[in-house]
């Protein structure tokens, strides 16, 4: 896991050159379909990837976006209008079953369809219209890294392709970000002692940074066997807050941008509740708020951040299982494909 | 909560009684503007009320379903393609400022919209073009049970209004199989004493379900304080699987029809693990695979299930939390009106 890891700036380097025509081709052959209605398909970390692309395609496109409920089609097989749908399926393998089955039926259904995936031999490519190839060898770890982020990084790319207004994101700097974020790790090795016995906590973020937030969460249940809960802020205020007492872990994803003021709001009111909070930050004022802090370069734009925020965690995760004597490779009762319907 | 909890026969009966004529004239002039995508907008309990009625309106009207993203509206102003876009917004209050915000920006994206609300005085009903009510009365519990039932059936109510080729449900059994669901109550006196040390759980349920576990995990933090997960069982098999060890509490859901054989499967997997399994369920061959069960009436349909199942999970809640010596209706940190951007 944490060799994968490594690998992800040369990863997001690859995929860049070799999916870049391509995609800005797909981009023109969309617009021309009339597309007002984007279903994006997944499970597991690649539903946190299209967690991330919902949010990215509705700013920067203004396409409204579905995160789709699978079982509506593979459970109930019900036949939605998606005549001027793009429907977006993105799965590490290309063999999730209720994936392919999805978009099988979004086809039927008259949607155009396109597969994000690592490997180009899989189900999944033979049956969309379009594939988007991440480009970093195939992936050992259970736990999903490389191939997360490089599904983020093909949403940037999408997103780019189908913007207007000149709302397009320059993504380039995006490898070079990834590789400044490795540089975490020396002082993460000394920080997760700190969460060794910790057994449950909750991870927070907002907007392009919520599917960072459900990452971390996935990666610390999955590696360390920590409960980890996941929320928006918002969301978190609304109720679950009251689980919050004195010394329960918090983890607040607060990188720069229009959601950083809210952010700090949340996070008096959990210095105020006296919880135990870490911060993924770049923001001085941030960090000192917090309990500890893991703290990122301070000149990331806001809408680069996920992909540079998401590493030191997964980083963390990684460090944490062997902490505990676990293998971060090898979660038990997991496998690499989980077959679900 | 408790007395709120019992007045839900009553209120569905009402709302039915006060909203029929109202839904059915609207579902005509929806039809008449071409839909082709539904928005729902929320948060806390009344975004899980949203979360089942994206499942049942797509299944029962072959319109595609979003969830949205607020702050895609609130933050970032993005300007989305509403056009064709019934947008509904779920709020209790009527007060949510973010929600309301919503709304009028999709309202300035050409969306028509709609209220589903307890508060005919509230911001919202100002500001939408049609607005649903709920007619149990004010809520006065901090944990919502009534509105969110309200709000279930207000979707039962739309999706029947939209539907087409004979899939409209018939609700009108509702408000009988909830004033069933309360006799629950005594035996869940006794139940709940098993669960007062329970400190983290993790709650399943899948697709017309899967609102459900969202709204009993949510009810087990505000009011009792435990750090409990919501899954679907298919997406909980995509890594968090890996945190349950012997004697971790599970809570299914497991209504009868088409999920059914798919959830046992889940709950052998989990007497593998030997997880303490709690199954909600009319099923007699489930219930005696888990560790303690809820055993639901057996003749309901599986379409009619989400309302009277959550009322045995609402009494479990706010009886732990008494048997835990805390107040239900006053969870700590909260307030009934939730104010975020």
């Amino acid at each position: 896991m944490l060799q994968e890891i490594a690998e992800q700036p040369a990863a997001l380097e690859k995929t860049i050159a070799e999916e870049r025509a391509k995609i800005a081709r797909l981009g023109e052959a969309i617009k021309q379909r009339d597309v007002d209605l984007i279903v994006l398909v997944a499970r597991g970390s690649s539903d946190n990837a299209a967690l991330f692309g919902r949010y990215l395609l509705e700013i920067t496109t203004g396409i409204p976006v579905s995160l789709s409920a699978p079982s509506v089609h593979t459970i109930y097989q019900a036949k939605l209008n998606l005549k001027h749908a793009l429907v977006v399926g993105v799965s590490q393998s290309g063999e999730g079953e209720d994936i392919n089955q999805v978009l099988e039926n979004a086809r039927d259904c008259g949607a155009f369809t396109v597969g994000i995936t690592n490997e180009p031999a899989s189900s999944m490519v033979k049956l969309v219209d379009e594939t988007l190839l991440m480009h970093g060898g195939r992936e050992q770890s259970v736990a999903a890294t490389k191939t997360f982020t490089g599904q983020m990084l093909l949403f940037y790319m999408l997103a780019s392709a189908l913007s207007t207004d000149g709302k397009a994101i320059d993504y380039s700097a995006i490898p070079d970000l990834a590789a400044r974020a490795l540089e975490q790790k020396p002082a993460l090795v000394e920080l997760v002692q700190r969460y060794v016995f910790m057994e449950n906590c909750v991870v927070v973020g907002r907007c392009l940074a919520y599917a960072n937030a459900y990452e971390f969460a996935l990666k610390l249940m999955e590696t360390c066997y920590v409960v980890a809960e996941r929320f928006s802020s918002a969301d978190f205020l609304h109720g679950p807050l009251a689980m919050i007492e004195r010394h329960f872990p918090v983890i607040v994803f607060a990188p720069p941008g229009a959601m950083l003021e809210g952010t700090k709001d949340l996070i008096s009111r959990l210095q105020e509740l006296h919880a135990d909070t870490m911060a993924i930050t770049g923001d001085i004022d941030t960090a000192v708020m917090c309990t500890r802090s893991i703290i990122m370069p301070r000149d990331i734009d806001e809408f680069l951040a996920p992909i540079p925020y998401i590493i030191p965690a997964q980083i963390f995760a990684a460090l944490l299982a062997e902490a505990k004597g676990l293998d971060p490779d090898q979660p038990r009762s997991l496998s690499k494909v989980t077959r679900t319907l």
